[in-house]
């Protein structure tokens, strides 16, 4: 056998074992599943030297990597960082348990129910930069939504995450959910061979750069929930207030110019241009934003030219590329045009033109004189966020528990047949919502 | 350019007008769609002539072709096949509107206010069987979602299909939805290139062969609303009353035995199979139907033997394999081992087995003394189906217009940043539901 046919058999027996623990941990209480999430929270605080131990060790081999020094940073794990990630655990059990929510509750005819109730997906296989607390937060997001889950975290934090994992482990053993739902994958080949297991896992969710996600969208038949890109626009419109529009394109821009929600491109109505731009090049420029922008901003502001290429870019760095439009109409065209349906915000006091943007910009988020920067699950009140969506169909944008959960529809009867609703003389159905 | 190059390119622009128009009929008012599915009506009764001679002569060349006479019973459009369908579409136009529906409206904060509004995918591609009744409910199921929509329908009702979208074109030019929205295919060329126009359609549905969904699936990156396979269990448990279980089987068989709700296995506990086999195999044999059992199922019943190849084939015909269990256990494990996680049954008087049933099968359909083919978007209340699904994330099972619709998050605010929000001094969030 060969190193990946190697990876891909003892991997499908894990997958098999992880799938088996997911069935009984789907039909656990809240109260069984909140114990096993404060079992996790109390193994990493008794573990807490070893994983301290293991991620000194992890920092030790990037450094001597020459491994990046953000992306070291993020693979840090401090006494502080720990212990905010366990109070994240415990956050996630105190969460409205997401299964058994009853959305349907209809009588189809006498003694004859509908019920349409959540439930968990199964398994979920998420791949995830260096960074540590990523497996703590979705081994309780895991457990909380009833899923079983195969963890790959980046190879330089591997000693940190089977650390995590073996901590976990050791007290899950002694609750009611199996050690085996909660899985760790070590090496790259596992990765590869994890896409392939559609019988096994139902929902990858792969976190990192856009190139990685749409590398794993496009070899995979399981169902992926992630982001390709976040081109985001902010439209200045002819009746916007001048301050708002500068304070807004400033925190959009800047707030954390690595984000997805982050604007790259700033479109700005001709008739505020001569007013708006100069102040907010300046407010941009005082923080080192690199401004390109077209021949007609090119007129009131000195900044090289922004070509075709800027349109269609995320940055996810501190550039902004500026358009001037002639109308709302010529904005929401640019927006489809180049616009990844992340997140479009305009900034106007003239509540219709507002009304319109909002109904016709085709995007997970539109928004109406705020910051894109509010695009996130924890700012909607989603308590934790799993990912953030730019698919069209549901779940989209930012993503909570409902996420991770599916529902099946319940029908209970006392001896019905269909046969009795068909033909000549069919019996009518009541459609009767309880 | 080939001939597939010609048809890629053209479609290409028909698929751009269509996307067009649908982002005009996405904003439209539910009154506006509504007096456009109404004209939709009154445009197929003034052509109900016309209508009927291009089915004729579709007919016609299908005898000519010697096609099997189930796809011509199918093809063929009477006069009261045709009204019916124009009611059809005239009780879409009552159904409630599926855009503009807020699921969630939240305070973020004083001013900061988040809506969760449903709305149209934007342009939705189906392909279907030669039935010309799809094009009429299709139709209106799309107007009536905001939805654009490429339809092609199969090569025998070419002309009846191009007899209705001309009827349907000139009246929808009277109305404010305009005809672009509303396209039809005529070519096999234009439906493999159909499937690699992710930028400009935002849903698949396939109708036909389990095949023909397979092959779909697995040749486009848009997502597909389909049913892979329809393997259905019913499981009479130890406690099952045998008349019941008796009825429920027989209707689960021979109500409809081409249907994907149909049951193909028959699971039997051991302790109940000498009463119950004999009674259920007499009243399923009197109806034609072909038994084939495992081999203690063989020692009661007169009957050939199921091969493993059995559990695992949709008959979709009147074939039916019978198999012993010792338990709910091993029924349940059966169902996970060859299921399709369409629709599973369980026969029996005790509620503590059914509730163990219910909450541990993994399907979209968990039934308790029912027939499996109630899973269905009308029988559900559903007002019309889309079709139904056997992805595991939703939609799931029968679906209604929910299936045509996403939805975004809308925010308002009045100049919020969420520099505000963050750092040291944030303020925190208010997250009041309103």
């Amino acid at each position: 056998m060969t190193t990946s046919q190697i990876a891909s058999s003892s991997l499908t027996s894990i997958a098999q074992q992880t799938r088996q623990a997911a069935r009984r941990l789907a039909v656990l209480s809240a109260e069984v599943k909140n114990e096993a999430i404060e079992a996790v929270a109390q193994a990493l605080e008794s573990a807490t030297p070893e994983i301290l131990a293991a991620n000194a060790a992890d920092c030790e081999a990037a450094v001597a990597a020459n491994i990046a020094k953000p992306l070291i940073a993020r693979l840090k794990l401090d006494e502080t960082k720990l212990k905010a990630a366990i109070a994240g655990v415990r956050d996630v059990g105190r969460l409205p348990d997401p299964i058994g929510v009853v959305d349907i509750h209809r009588e189809l005819d006498e003694k004859l129910i509908l019920k349409r109730i959540s439930c968990p997906l199964g398994v979920l296989g998420v791949i995830f930069e260096a960074r540590p607390d990523a497996v703590m937060q979705i081994t309780s997001l895991a457990i909380k939504s009833g899923n079983g889950v195969i963890l790959k975290g980046g190879q330089e934090a591997v000693r940190t995450c089977q650390a995590l994992v073996r901590a976990i482990h050791l007290e899950l053993g002694y609750t009611e959910v199996s050690p085996a739902a909660v899985q760790l994958l070590t090496t790259r080949e596992e990765t590869l061979a994890m896409l392939k297991l559609d019988e096994y896992i139902d929902l990858i969710i792969p976190r990192g750069s856009n190139s990685f996600v749409r590398f794993v969208q496009e070899n995979t038949r399981i169902p992926v929930l992630g982001h390709a890109e976040g081109i985001c626009h902010i439209y200045i419109d002819e009746a916007a207030d001048i301050v708002k529009a500068v304070n807004i394109t400033v925190d959009a821009k800047t707030q954390y110019a690595a984000a997805c929600n982050a604007i790259e491109t700033l479109l700005v109505h001709k008739s505020v241009a001569r007013d708006f731009l100069p102040l907010v090049a300046a407010a941009l420029q005082t923080r080192h934003v690199e401004l390109r922008g077209d021949e007609a901003t090119r007129k009131i502001l000195k900044i090289s030219p922004a070509t075709e290429a800027d349109w269609a870019t995320e940055y996810t760095d501190l550039i902004l590329s500026i358009k001037i439009v002639d109308s709302l109409e010529d904005a929401i065209a640019h927006i489809h045009k180049y616009g990844s349906k992340h997140t479009e915000a305009i900034v106007t006091e003239n509540s219709s033109t507002a009304a319109t943007f909002l109904a016709q910009v085709d995007a997970a988020g539109v928004y109406h004189n705020c910051s894109t920067r509010f695009a996130d699950g924890f700012r909607y009140g989603f308590g934790a966020e799993v990912g953030i969506s730019t698919q069209k169909m549901p779940p989209r944008g930012p993503v909570g528990l409902e996420g991770l959960v599916t529902y099946k529809y319940q029908v209970v009867g006392d001896g019905h047949v269909v046969a009795t609703y068909a033909g000549k003389d069919a019996k009518p159905f009541t459609h009767r919502d309880l």
